[in-house]
């Protein structure tokens, strides 16, 4: 019987508020210690990846805690459950599927006769057939000329996701062969993003991926407004060059704007939609349906994986509970996402939304105001350009920021210079290696502006190669920690009523209904 | 005389401490007095702009104070000494010019017999002439074809600054028939970050701008090798496709490699070089030189407004004392940057740098520990974006976060459309007036899960159309901002200690000179 308790009622959370400042990094990672700890204190993740946090202020005392907290908060009951479809987003009533989108876990759901297993399979099967036709020359532009670029219109998780994996994959795919298009995106409603896109394409050659769920987002319908224009314009008919991503009930589903629509439903949210055909069709058109199905092994793999209740053989709930330590124990403020990838460049802003869209609410999942933290701010660059950026704050300022690093072995391109004694993939890996030890360790200094305090807490996952599946492996990862989190917090992390009041107030300013400070603020926008 | 004090030793910090909570921002903002507030609470900026801060949690007792505070910490002086070429960055010893870069606000500024306004004035020119050569087909290739794509080779300042005015102004080149060359950035020690760029861009046609104040900056000396490499692999003499942008004293300065070089020096730092040749020589040969003139002059008249000791005629150092009143007294860990334009999608990070890293410290100016906390976490990424990503946590997670809004009256492409009776760019501007209410009053609501709390703080500042004078009228109001912010922490916001313990360390993996948890991490990483 699961029962859902806020954070501070569990017995363990007080055991781990006597842990505060348990564990000192300079100490622990010292000597042969160290090392061995570096190779104990690791959880295989799928596709390769492995998570490791030694560099993490945890020792025994502090897992045990965490064990113990993981196993009265359900946290795998809790995923089960979702996982078999019960409604866990209880505010908008709605279940939660989107690890159903990449493969069955939990049991069979059925919703209205329809087993959504089969329906998200479905859906992926056709945006595969779709972008087969297209790649073979069958699904052409007008004049039968094939199409060279796939143009994604959507914002939020239509966007951050599927651009975040599109960049990831992009230099993989070129240096296996299997690019077939080049993809664009276009989000923002200010009108210059969508002539920035346009100017640099040949709109005769695109297929437009219009994304909205409810088919009534503004910025969205006023971009496909924007583009279609720009196809009239060029004399193109915009039905021939779109497609729509949509739930079978809007008004988009069955419009004839469009050459096909490809369906996604309400237990898919936004931000956790780039496994479903939100993700599928921009990314099988942009590198062919294989690389999407690898992608999808990947994060089934890694959903498995999220089953386990020992903390130790799952990654992500680790993840989550030391999160949880840092932030409600340990009492820092934000995490920085480092990939030391430059393929992940837009990954930190897609978790931004993930985390902070799903855990930056302050009512439990029963609207009662909560009396501790809960989600942090989430921000990040690549490394190394992040080391001769923000990296001075990170180790010498006043605040201690945890840090989640990424990295692997082996670049994507396969290309390769080797300068001073070692190659530009040796000296990013050296980098990241460095940076752990330095913000963990610190350093001595009769210079006071050259000493280190240390004791700044990091885990790295370390992978061969960002392949497809390593991606959908890590994107599931970042998804399931953060539902985890939910979970310990007690919140509802699948709804974001959060995004609503500055939409009716925006539509009022519109409408020209308005008075006061609104009224004179509007005036300052020119409205 | 100036003397240099801990914040928390000034007089008026005592007396805005018993002011903390003093404004509800609901109270303030409301009826038609709230509109009032609007109009005066407005500092105008350079080139058309203003900086708006009705929705700051101030009023005249906090104004009182924090204007007691400006006086007290000397912040005019020390910015008076500082145009004037006074050794501001102490800890290395070195004058601070970047505002000479684009005018003369002080004394003039002559070291070993040279004017440093005239060096700097030279380098522009320099920069300007080898501009328009490359665009009037006198500077070419080998083979006589002229260049059409700048490539910028440079890391943390050399990239974050260049990059994101690159972006700002590409809309509005074009729309003004200026533009002449596309540009790239490579920027990253991941090779494919490099790969990936050449991958897209027909190299014969590329003029490389490698940009290393030092000439010794690891990352970008491996990009260099990266690129001469690809260069001499498609038969083409790298000599011919390079330029420096460097220190006189550099190794890179008489190198014969280059086709010529542009130079700066010690007493501009990397996250201010924006408006020296790291920024002039790329943005002269992108949009024309002309462009980047404007941009400077933009920079120079917000400098200028930065003079006035009366805050409510200083928009950087009001910014900076309402930050530090945010800060130190309110107590928020971090501010988000929201620049409602797509142009400005890399000015948060930039200014992330330019804040994080100028004043991310926790010693003063003496080397002495300081008691109160410093630079806060920025981020950032445009409106409405941003909206559909993380601004769920800023309206209703447990953090209160102060927001930094940018807009403006007009779009740059001049291309828009009217949908639902609004056009893009309306829609946008109402985005941003109803965002600033939302946060500032928030809204009740029975269904707690519908409740915003409100009494979240923000400043917005307004112009009418991202023009290069408006782009450089932003920069220097937040390079005056960090530094006003850095007098009052009594910082010196000018060195960057804390990038240089990851570099030692990097080295000594790369030298397998390591053992221990930094032997165990590094062989994680396949070193």
């Amino acid at each position: 019987m699961i029962s859902w308790n806020n954070l501070n009622t569990l017995p363990s959370f007080g055991k781990l508020q006597s842990l505060r400042n348990k564990v000192s990094l300079r100490e622990v990672l010292s000597g042969e210690a160290g090392a061995a700890r570096v190779a104990e204190y690791t959880v295989p993740m799928a596709a390769g990846l492995a998570y490791h946090y030694a560099a993490k202020q945890v020792d025994e005392d502090v897992l045990e805690a965490l064990q113990a907290l993981a196993d009265e908060a359900q946290l795998t009951e809790k995923y089960q459950a979702l996982l078999s479809g019960e409604v866990i987003n209880t505010g908008e009533k709605r279940r939660v599927l989107h690890q159903l989108t990449r493969g069955q876990l939990g049991d069979a759901v059925v919703v209205d006769g329809v087993d959504k297993r089969a329906f998200y399979k479905a859906q992926q099967e056709k945006a595969a057939d779709f972008a087969r036709r297209v790649h073979a020359g069958e699904i052409t532009n007008e004049v039968g000329k094939p199409f060279t670029t796939v143009v994604q219109i959507g914002i939020g998780g239509s966007d951050l996701g599927p651009r975040a994996m599109y960049l990831a994959l992009e230099n993989w795919a070129k240096a296996h062969g299997c690019f077939r298009m080049t993809a664009r995106f276009i989000s923002n409603v200010d009108p210059d993003d969508a002539a920035g896109v346009l100017q640099d394409v040949d709109v005769s050659r695109c297929l437009f991926v219009l994304v909205s769920k409810s088919g009534t987002t503004l910025e969205t319908l006023t971009n496909e407004a924007f583009v279609k224009d720009a196809l009239q314009k060029a004399g193109l008919d915009p039905a021939c060059h779109m497609v729509a991503v949509t739930s079978e009930t809007s008004p988009l589903a069955s419009s004839k704007d469009y050459l096909t629509a490809f369906f996604m439903d309400d237990f898919i949210g936004g931000r956790y939609s780039s496994t479903s055909c939100v993700g599928g069709v921009v990314l099988s058109l942009a590198f062919g349906p294989e690389v999407f199905d690898r992608f999808l092994h990947g994060a089934t793999a890694e959903d498995a994986l999220s089953l386990s209740p020992d903390i130790r053989e799952n990654p992500a709930m680790l993840d989550a509970l030391i999160g949880v330590y840092e932030r409600n124990i340990q009492g820092y403020p934000a995490t920085a996402v480092l990939p030391y990838s430059q393929a992940l460049s837009r990954f930190p802003a897609h978790l931004q939304q993930l985390d902070m869209e799903s855990n930056g609410k302050q009512v439990n999942r029963f609207g009662e105001p909560v009396s501790y933290v809960t989600g942090p701010v989430i921000f990040g660059e690549p490394g190394t350009n992040g080391q001769h950026s923000f990296y001075q704050l990170l180790h010498q300022g006043t605040d201690i920021i945890p840090l989640q690093f990424v990295g692997f072995r082996q670049n994507q391109a396969g290309v390769d210079v080797e300068i001073q004694g070692s190659t530009s993939q040796a000296k990013l890996g050296a980098n990241v290696a460095a940076q752990i030890m330095a913000f963990a360790c610190g350093k001595e200094d009769a210079n006071p502006n050259k000493h280190f305090p240390g004791e700044r807490p990091s885990s790295i996952i370390v992978g061969d190669q960002l392949t497809p599946e390593a991606l959908g492996a890590l994107l599931a990862h970042f998804e399931n920690k953060v539902m985890f989190q939910g979970f310990l917090w007690n919140l509802n992390s699948f709804d974001q009523e959060g995004v609503q009041l500055g939409k009716v107030l925006a539509k009022r300013v519109l409408a020209h209904d308005t008075d006061g400070a609104l009224r004179a603020f509007s005036a300052l926008l020119g409205i």
